[in-house]
Formats: structure tokens, C-alpha cells, sequence
């Protein structure tokens, strides 16, 4: 049999650079790999698997052949040119956010829904966001056992989570406040500090901050960003009815997304029973040993594959309810990494 | 009328020195202040109302003839020399855990609970914790006219909660991982550029990182801080039965906590009415205009003395339930502010 061809789409951003290495060293199922990106892009060499490959414009030539697509382009981006590769018979994996609600894309994350990869009847599976993934595999297991019935989420997200403008931003902050140990003291000194520039990326300066606002406004208050955790966790784990409230806010961390949680269940639940799931489930590592100072953190989580879940406790007066903490690399599990693994659910179709 | 004579013990410290500029600027009510310290800072001259006062050592005589007595000292330290002092007939408004929970002392935050400085069997009054008093006027406000009946909150707190030793700690390390933007992609890279000795004030290291455990590990996994959010909460507002759930999480911010609440009542509540309540809070300011990118952070709340409220929203899926996000500075309303206030309280006893 001929391997299939797969493309990556999108393949000089963070998430693009971070799946170059993911193709590279995951599993050797891949035929030709082709590197495409927007038009100022194409010429550049780049590495995978060792080798050299040119990266190629857009267009729609270049999906001629190609087998799996994945797709990491701005929302806008996405939503004009997934169709046309998906119009050629391309499988495309969507990282944006442009089908993630389509009824007739699956919302895939392959420790909770992977059968859903099977029903895609427009040619398209969507990647969930960020922050949604670095819960989903803990909160997938735990609802498997007791029956989730609502959760109240508060987010840690880092900088990274803006893409590769977002990571230089939070350094280029963190090189101007260094030294200056007055900073942070009273109101205004570190806008002061920082410039005006400083509210570019974020909606505010992240140094020596924390912004309360990621995403774009949506009705009634809410942010992009904490509609994506309440629908896509719905959608993901079949729970059309699932209680969410969600505030997500940018923190100073360089990559790695955590997570505070308060779930509730339909079933008696208590730490034991709980570890006893978390121990066993896919795609999750248990650090929980308050004793010996072991807990879930960004710095740890960062670079690595897994979703990682700590500070398991029984809340102390809300029944049937766990609180914990939650960390996943946002440009590994949050992103490249989930797209990976749903293409590779795709690799026995082409056997 | 003789004016009060004040004493504040613990004058050095990071709590000491605001309460310094607080009682220098905010009524010229106090006769004497005596700043008090331990053994080793005495002898050092600190300024109160623009003139040098002499540090003496904390001991029985120097609490003779003194009226009201500012304690900000660690818990076991304050544990001994209070009763002392309130044996003596100073009436002491103490800081630290030693007696919060004491049902013969009142824990008092003016716009909350101003009339329990007048219970004090004891001769003591308790000033809440940081984080906590970041949230009460808030609370306070929402509670008086809607009827709080649960909470679950998630905090982002300041170095300079853990005090002067916890705002240099960041710095020095802020400064070590600054122009290393490397740093944060890998799993051990920031462990591996601060050392170890980066894990002695927060338990890890806080530069790039978050870390969710704040005070010391109590039963059941829950750490000291996050049970004194739940019990002085209810001990202030007087509600023995509230639900609450916290999680709370050291974030690398010079000063100012914030927390994401969300928050269930006993009537309908909408934001409108919400920000009605708020805008007319003692102690509170409504910071909430999504659309023109107005709302609370750390870097304006910081060297302030209110404490901010915004992202009002109305829970999607919870009934009679708010969503918000609380910002206050941690050595002023979290600390040296309400003391002061307190304090100020007791003035009409000496008129």
C-alpha cells in the first residue's frame, strides 16, 4: 500500500513548527509530507523527518493528491480555504475555530469522542481550542465514572496561547520590568514602564499583571474564549445540557495552560474513586501528593504530551462535587498534539 | 480630650511600613504613635507623620498606656504578645490567624460587619486574611440585597502576599529568567535556570509559572488559605452555612489579588441591578465596560485603596447565580487598610 499523503497547513506558525516535530517523531505512517502556508511564505525550507522540504502558497493546485490536511489558519482563513480542500476529497483536521459548532463537523479529542472521526459527512473533523483540551481528557474519564453535570472553570492561560506574537510580547515585557524592583507598587507604574504598545497584544501589559480578558467580547459580557470551554466541552463529551460557567484570564507563564475546577456529578464521589479513574485514563497524569509538595504547573507541563490534574479534593460543602486543578501544554495537547492523534485515528481508512 | 495613644507592632514589615503611611495621612485623630518591632529592629528610627520615631522592642512595658494597638506579626508570635497587650487594657486589632476563628473575638471588615467592633470580650478584634478581604465589599454589597447563598472561587495572588521576602523573590527571579526566551518552552528549563533555592518563599518557582498552593497543607488536601477564604467569609457576613469552594494559586504578580467568582443568591439577580448595588458599595469600585476595555487588574489596583469589581455577568446556566472577577490590593484593604479602618472605628470610644 502507498502511505498517505499529508499536508500541513499553516506550517510556519507556533502550532505549525511544533507539528513539523510531531509528524516527524510520532509514527512512521506518513507517505509525502508537503508544507503549505500563505503566499509571503512560500520558497522557505524547513525540516521534517530529518529533511528539507520547500514550503508551497496556498492554492488550490497544492491539495491535488493530498490525502490528510491539517489545517492551523486564522479563523477567517480557515473558513474560506477548508472547503475547497475538502471539495477535492482532502480529510482535512481544522485547528480554528470556524466548524468547531457546525452540526455536521465532529468535535474530536480522542480520549473522549474518538468515534466520532467516522462522521464527518462534509470532509471535515475540527480540533477543539486550547484551553477546552487541557480539561477535556480528566473531565472525560471522571464523567465516564460519576456523570458530570455541571463545572465551574476559572483559567491560568499563558502567552503562548497568542501564538508566536504572544510568547516575544510577554518576554520583551518581562526584559523592560526586570530590575526595576519598585514596579508593581502603585497603580499605573508598570503601564508607565511598559508603553502604550504594551496593551497590543493582549488588551493589556502581561508583565506583572493578570488580564481577566482572552478572546474577543461577546454578548452579555462573556469573552470568545469562555463560550469555546462551556459549548466545545458540551459537544465533545455529548452534554447538551451541561452547566458551565467559565472566566479565562491571560496569566505571565510562557506556555502551558492550567485550569481551576469545580465539577458536580450525578454520582457519590470521593478523592479515592477519583484517583482511581485519573490513575487509569488515557491521556492524563495524576500529580497528586500534597505531602511531598506535588502538584500540577506550567513549567512542568510545558514541552510535554500529557494532561496533567492535581489538588484532588472533595468539596467541603457542595455534594457529589470534586474541586482539582488541571495543566496542559497549550501548543502540545492544546493544539498540534490533538490534531496529530485525530489524523493517526484516520491511518487504518488508508490500509 | 487627650488623643489615643496607638501602637503599631510589627512596625518593619511590609504591613508595617503602609500602616506607617496610613495613620501619617489618613486622620489626625491618634496622640502618640509608638511603633513596636522585634528585639533586633529596635533602635531604628521610621517615620510617622513626617517625624522620626524610635522602633522599641516589643516586651510588657511598652504597651503601658497605650489605647488601640495595630499587631501585624506571624501567627505564633501574635499569639503570645496579643493577650499581653489586651491584658494590659489595649484594645488590639490583630492581623494575623492566631484569633480569627475565636468566637469571643470579632473578625471585622467596616463594610461588611462595623458594628461588631463593639463585641470584643477579649478586648481583641481579628483582621481578616488578604484574599479574603478582597472580595467582602463586594460580597458584602451583592449579599445585603440579593442573599448569598454559595461561592466558588479561584485567586491569583501577589508575591507580596508572602510579605517583603516574597516581592524580592519574584524580582530576583523575573530578572534571572529575563532575555532567556527559551525558557518555558521545555519541562525543567526554568527549574533548571533558577535552582533549586527557587523553591524556598512559594514552594516553587514563581517566575513563568503558577502555583496552586497557597499557606500550609491542612486535612484533605485543602491548603490553610483556601479554608480561611471559606471560613472567614462566612464568619464576616455572618452566614455559618454558606457553600463555599477555593482554589488558590500563587500567580507572578508584584501586588494586587484578584479571584474568579462565581456566586449563587437566594433571589433573581441580573447584572443591571448588580451594578446597581455595586456602584453604591462602600469600599467597591465597579470597573465593568467590556466594550471600551474597562476592567479590574492587578497593575491598577495596586498602591489603592479600594477594592474592583467587573466582568458582572449572569451565569448562563446557573440559576440566580453572578460571574465576576475582584481585584484589591493585598497590603492595603488586604491588610493595613482594614486595620486602619478598624481602628478608626473605636475613635468615638475616646471622644
Amino acid at each position: 500500500m502507498t502511505k498517505p499523503t499529508l499536508a500541513i497547513v499553516g506550517a510556519t506558525g507556533a502550532v505549525g513548527s511544533v507539528m513539523r516535530e510531531l509528524v516527524s517523531n510520532r509514527v512512521d505512517a506518513w507517505g509525502e509530507i508537503r508544507l503549505i502556508a500563505s503566499p509571503r511564505s512560500a520558497g522557505k525550507k524547513l525540516l521534517v523527518r530529518g529533511e528539507e522540504v520547500t514550503v508551497q502558497a496556498i492554492g488550490e493546485d497544492v491539495f491535488e493528491g493530498v490525502d490528510v490536511a491539517h489545517f492551523d489558519l486564522p479563523d477567517e482563513v480557515s473558513a474560506q480555504w477548508v472547503p475547497i480542500a475538502a471539495a477535492k476529497g482532502v480529510i482535512v483536521v481544522d485547528k480554528s475555530n470556524a466548524f468547531r459548532m457546525d452540526p455536521d463537523v465532529p468535535l474530536v479529542v480522542p480520549e473522549a469522542n474518538p468515534e466520532q472521526v467516522r462522521n464527518r459527512p462534509k470532509g471535515i473533523i475540527a480540533n477543539a481550542n486550547c484551553t477546552t483540551l487541557a480539561l477535556i481528557p480528566s473531565l472525560a474519564a471522571l464523567h465516564r465514572r460519576f456523570g458530570l453535570e455541571s463545572m465551574t472553570v476559572a483559567s491560568y492561560q499563558a502567552a503562548s496561547g497568542a501564538g508566536q506574537e504572544g510568547f516575544d510580547t510577554l518576554y520583551e515585557q518581562i526584559a523592560t520590568v526586570a530590575g526595576q524592583t519598585t514596579l508593581g507598587t502603585k497603580a499605573g507604574d508598570v503601564r508607565a514602564a511598559l508603553g502604550e504598545k504594551a496593551d497590543a497584544t493582549f488588551g493589556a501589559p502581561l508583565a506583572l499583571n493578570v488580564v481577566p480578558k482572552v478572546g474577543g467580547w461577546k454578548e452579555d459580557g462573556w469573552t470568545s474564549e469562555e463560550l469555546k470551554v462551556r459549548n466545545e466541552s458540551r459537544k465533545i463529551l455529548g452534554l447538551p445540557d451541561l452547566a458551565v460557567s467559565s472566566t479565562c484570564v491571560r496569566v505571565p507563564v510562557a506556555q502551558g495552560h492550567s485550569q481551576a475546577v469545580r465539577a458536580s456529578f450525578a454520582s457519590d464521589v470521593d478523592v479515592a474513586a477519583a484517583h482511581e479513574v485519573l490513575r487509569d485514563a488515557p491521556g492524563v497524569e495524576l500529580v497528586d501528593d500534597p505531602a511531598a509538595g506535588r502538584f500540577p504547573m506550567p513549567i512542568d507541563a510545558a514541552g510535554t504530551e500529557g494532561t496533567y490534574i492535581g489538588r484532588v479534593r472533595a468539596s467541603l460543602d457542595f455534594p457529589r462535587s470534586l474541586d482539582f486543578f488541571v495543566v496542559g501544554d497549550n501548543l502540545l495537547k492544546g493544539a498540534a498534539l490533538n490534531s496529530a492523534q485525530i489524523a493517526e485515528l484516520l491511518l487504518p481508512e488508508f490500509e
